[in-house]
């Protein structure tokens, strides 16, 4: 029924605070054609993360924010409905950068931000958005670049029912190392130890985290994959062994935050533990992320890793969806259903 | 006059905030002679370091705190007088962790832990307390294996008067780096300018800091060697290039701290800019001390680094003198003198 129409949702205003629906506004346009050197996308699946909360701001960020009034910014993967470059056909499927909007016309100069999925497809088209895309790779990259996990090694990740987490403690895994899960509710503790083979998992709603962290982990924390910051990673810094390391991968608690927060109030275990910590992003890897997707394109194959989705219906529900990144409502990956699958 | 007591101070409570004169107990043992095996070393000079304040605590730390009734922990230059070691030699000059007194006995196993200075000596007996201890390995190794300073790049150093600092901006100096130090009066802003090869110099108790950064580091920082922790962490934060280290040494500014200090506000700013934070204890470098005293040492002999120091006459005066460690009221290496050289 949208077919002669795009719908968009563009940022209206930098959130306050928690997001707000209203910090988007819902705009319909007509549907561009491509001209020399351009292709037409139609957008399929919409992917939520929380690093969209930073692009709608304006804080000192790692790429440039979402300029009030321009299409919200977000990954997904579509197909090529026209095209007028000769290295697109229509049919074939893409991801990259399109925007919460039913089409994209992309440029020949955007053409190199744009991947072209390999067809036939061997997984669901949604797997493009998770083990297979960007949160993949921060997943691999961030544990094993920066947390060098070392077989029998006790590794914690925050955030650990999260579309990034969920795959962090299962490569944990495959490297021989204890993993303990940090999530939000008994609920997601269970399927974290049931579904996905963590060894323990704690509920930070309800435990006393500084106990719980030191009973699911016996022989301390060499390595806490950190998404959430806050309160979390005081505890977990209690705990940490000597020469630990934290790759630092996002600090969610705080990204709503209207003041200031904060920092680890035992920073100083920094200092006595010689602990590492590496903020990256995983742009940074950009070069090697061939070398992650191999690994777990063969990991998914071997069904050594599993991930969960939340896929919701309609990109007119996007406002409402991405709430729920903040809430704690969700298990796995966000997504945003657009429109059919070819 | 003390030749027939050794004169010792002892730990006799662990400092609430501010260390006191009175955290330490004054005694008088008869001066112990060596049995097989054994050496007596006398006291020529006793270092004075913030890291003795982390001593005197029991809150976690990097090695055992010094416990209550102990004679106090410190690297002391002495001179062997008597010994039942056919390894050292009435007149042997050595350094190591001797205490508190006039006199320490050496037990065999205790050896391990005790240097024989190179004689004839070719600099100052002091400069085995300063540049040629752990005090120049620190600078060097949290600069060079944690900071790996590339010419061009800025340089901050706080503390930057201290015994660390002020040797930390002269290798980075001779690095090929812009080096700029904090520290606490306008005075010994100038002398590290002036005297130590410094490109700028901030005085944090004065200056507005993060102006004062952004004017003094106009490329941005590279590498901030932290000493002090607190509100200059969280300014430097806001001034760091991508991909900057910061070689966490110490964090004086919360030693003396009764409750939990807050890490840094600009936390956040480690994700964004993709900052190490690497947190080191010189005694883990000890297999590499070697390559740092031969490079400091030609260093030395070229006069490519100067050391300043402020020597305090007599064991007595010890309790009083480690004030000056944290009222910011020194410069350079602060060292008692306990007896005269040989």
């Amino acid at each position: 029924m949208q077919k002669y129409l795009n719908r968009q949702w563009r940022l209206a205003s930098r959130p306050i605070g928690d997001i707000k629906e209203s910090d988007f506004e819902y705009r319909e346009e007509v549907i561009p054609h491509p001209e020399d050197g351009e292709i037409l996308v139609r957008s399929i699946y919409l992917s939520l993360d929380p690093t969209n909360r930073i692009w709608m701001s304006d804080r000192p960020q790692y790429m440039p924010p979402v300029e009030l009034g321009e299409v919200m910014r977000g990954l997904v993967v579509g197909v090529v409905e026209e095209s007028k470059n000769p290295k697109f056909q229509p049919g074939d499927l893409v991801s990259g950068a399109l925007g919460w909007q039913d089409y994209a016309l992309i440029s020949p100069q955007n053409l190199l931000y744009l991947t072209k999925l390999p067809q036939p497809l061997t997984v669901p088209l949604t797997a493009f958005l998770h083990p297979l895309s960007f949160i993949g790779c921060t997943a691999y990259f961030g544990l094993l670049d920066i947390g060098k996990p070392q077989p029998g090694e006790t590794v914690v990740v925050s955030a650990a029912s999260g579309a990034v987490g969920s795959l962090v403690g299962q490569i944990a895994k495959i490297k021989g190392c204890r993993v303990v899960g940090i999530t939000g509710s008994d609920e997601k503790c269970q399927l974290l130890v049931d579904e996905l083979g963590f060894d323990a998992a704690i509920n930070y709603k309800t435990a006393d985290l500084i106990p719980a962290l030191a009973a699911s982990c016996p022989n301390g924390i060499d390595i806490y994959f950190e998404n959430v910051g806050g309160e979390i990673l005081d505890a977990v810094l209690t705990q940490v062994n000597l020469n630990a390391r934290i790759p630092l991968c996002g600090l969610i608690s705080t990204y709503n935050a209207q003041e200031l927060v904060p920092g680890p109030y035992n920073f100083g275990q920094i200092l006595m533990q010689r602990v590492l910590v590496q903020g990256f992003i995983i742009t940074d890897y950009l070069q090697q992320w061939d070398v992650a997707f191999r690994d777990i394109g063969e990991w998914l194959q071997e069904e050594k890793i599993k991930y969960t989705q939340e896929i919701v219906a309609g990109l007119e529900n996007a406002p409402k969806a991405i709430l729920k990144l903040f809430d704690g409502d969700k298990m796995g990956k966000l997504i945003v259903k657009i429109s059919e699958e070819p």
